[in-house]
């Protein structure tokens, strides 16, 4: 009676409660989805910061606009015709208060109960969190090695009643997995062809490394496309600043949103990641960003491969932060994970990845563990592994 | 078609589009409700940035809890008991991205389409718009000089189905009203009467610099209720940090409702503040700024009282940044704008603030305009007036 009914299917985040249980010093922790702090660029940050303040105090601490820092917003749309060339206007790029606000004002924005929403299967869990605030139906369509499985989608999109589709196709989270070239024409096309709105998710898109760069599904559609972006893997997500890009009449409400959700994201921290990426080389940054992860990443998948018994198999991702593990049918994660918390080793069941009952799978992080880290996490867990097979 | 329902009765925020035309920089304009950029402590924040940065930079730039930083939320609960005499536990607390955003997770977690709130009338625009989201039934009361009207109150709670009610106590926006002792004890009685939870907001409520403090509302009931607080008007609002307190049971749902809204505020700005309350003398600061408004104050309301003609009233707020000019019935303030603007001088109509057509009354800011402009302003305005009613 006390809380609206938007409220009654919505429980906490079941990773972070996770989290809770994982945070003891003694485990070996694969579970977050954490930056490795070494990679935080802690005293280019403080000097952008003391240059901020000491500049133009006064305006970083007063009120600003709801679409964001202006400098900020044209370095965004610059990078976008630099990197993709994609041509985007710094008019259509709002600053959000990480890309985690854009899924919340996506979800305000166009999602009326019961508008059908294509999702990954599996899923990124903040977003499908997020949106199941507003009551979406949703339509959750197989992602395979080379991204979503297209048949499938041809069949939900012809279904009926589709208003948007939620993609993360690069280095996905929680699988690692990305979409190649000929799947993001193909999703292209259907999109544009059955008028569905594409939300297309990049937080880990500049954390390649392997293989070569693919452009976003953006630049093959026709139709109607928000892009999402965050600062929080290449510069730190404690200042929590994301943005979305996306035509002038979306754009607008969008701003509406946002204005009734937080005004704006804080004038300092957008300046002072203006600040750093203007002052320093964000290029030798981001490549010592990956090539970390990268060691982390090949260790973690060597250990698999070496130590894992058959059976089990593993994404191999190009970029990004997780890799997913598949176990053999009928074998349960979440009890594989309460035996592995015992043997002080952790990660994250796939089982809330997913809209129904799957529970062969689960996620592990390496951005954020060392390589002796790694090595004995999975030396311990593929003890477990082996021991709950057998 | 393509956006929800509940975007379509939501419009921009009329103060942000007057704002843009009030921005020339001949204009004097007392229609913003920023405050004075001369009080930001610009050295100490910066000083407060560089050490947190220098002694737990990775932790200041990493994701964080939900809930808050924890030392900042125990000297939110310890100032409530200091300076209140009101127990709050840091359980209670959740830090916000600005109050703003309490706004819009209340919203969220507590309203269904069609639930009864009360508001003050006139009301605080931005709750109004971001409530409505949620597709509230307002039930305006009127705001008399001694607070909300309690008879109205009272036959607005029997007539039933009111799920909530949002104040203002303290130097409210627009008004300036504050509710006196006697009327915050029967609002006390009559929500715990009814059952309705108490939504009470207090941004200005430190900015007091005439008259004796009174206590919240909330040290007065035995019901649900709900405190809103904010750093934007005694350190700065571009670091945009609030927060709320609640009962658990609530606090949890308004957590999770977080999560999903933008995970956690920024951990830079949190400790930024956390700092700066810690290494400086915050009543030593609270103290130059309640001068510096209250000085603002009495020069606004002298020339009112002096230059205005007969017939035009306004409040005579104790606190806060905002008073409120009432115009004989049937002059429209809206017109008076137009001219006013013609001569370089800005206002915000009253229009907005209500849900219904009323058009005699417009809100004055004094906490951003220096006292020669306050001088010069307010005979540009009055001479405005006097032609505008001859």
């Amino acid at each position: 009676m006390l809380f609206s009914q938007r409220m009654a299917g919505v429980r906490r985040s079941y990773i972070r409660e996770i989290l809770k249980v994982t945070a003891r010093p003694e485990v070996i922790s694969f579970a977050g989805g954490l930056p490795h702090p070494e990679s935080f660029p802690v005293q280019a940050v403080a000097k952008a910061a003391a240059d901020v303040l000491a500049e133009s105090g006064p305006d970083a601490l007063q009120y600003s606009t709801t679409e964001g820092f202006a400098p900020l917003r044209e370095w965004i749309a610059a990078r976008y015709r630099e990197r993709h060339g994609i041509e985007v206007s710094a008019d259509e790029v709002l600053i959000t208060t990480g890309s985690q606000q854009a899924l919340d004002l996506i979800g305000k924005v166009f999602l009326d109960p019961g508008d059908g929403l294509v999702v990954e299967r599996p899923g990124y869990i903040g977003a499908i969190q997020s949106f199941s605030l507003y009551g979406p139906d949703f339509r959750p369509v197989t992602l395979t090695e080379k991204g979503l499985d297209c048949t499938e989608l041809e069949r939900v999109l012809k279904a009926g009643g589709v208003k948007a589709m939620y993609l993360v196709p690069s280095f996905q989270n929680p699988s690692g997995i990305t979409y190649d070239l000929e799947t993001r024409q193909k999703v292209a096309g259907l999109a544009a062809e059955y008028g569905a709105l594409l939300v297309e998710d990049n937080p880990y898109g500049e954390l390649r490394f392997k293989g070569g760069a693919i452009p976003p599904i953006r630049k093959f559609t026709t139709g109607p496309a928000i892009l999402l972006g965050t600062f929080s893997k290449i510069v730190a997500p404690g200042l929590r600043v994301g943005w979305l890009v996306a035509p002038t009449e979306m754009r607008d409400k969008l701003v509406t949103a946002k204005q009734a959700a937080d005004l704006h994201t804080s004038s300092l921290t957008q300046r002072i990641i203006h600040r750093f990426l203007t002052d320093n080389d964000l290029e030798a940054h981001i490549e010592s960003i990956r090539s970390r992860y990268g060691a982390q990443r090949d260790r973690m998948v060597a250990a698999i491969h070496e130590r894992f018994p058959a059976g089990v198999s593993c994404t191999e991702p190009e970029g990004g932060m997780f890799l997913w593990v598949t176990l053999p049918e009928g074998i349960s994660a979440r009890k594989l994970f309460e035996a592995a918390l015992a043997r002080n080793v952790a990660f994250v069941p796939g089982r809330p990845f997913y809209l129904e009952e799957v529970d062969n799978t689960f996620r592990l992080n390496f951005s954020n563990a060392s390589l002796p880290a790694i090595d004995e996490g999975m030396d311990r867990l593929a003890a477990c592994i082996r021991e709950h097979l057998s």
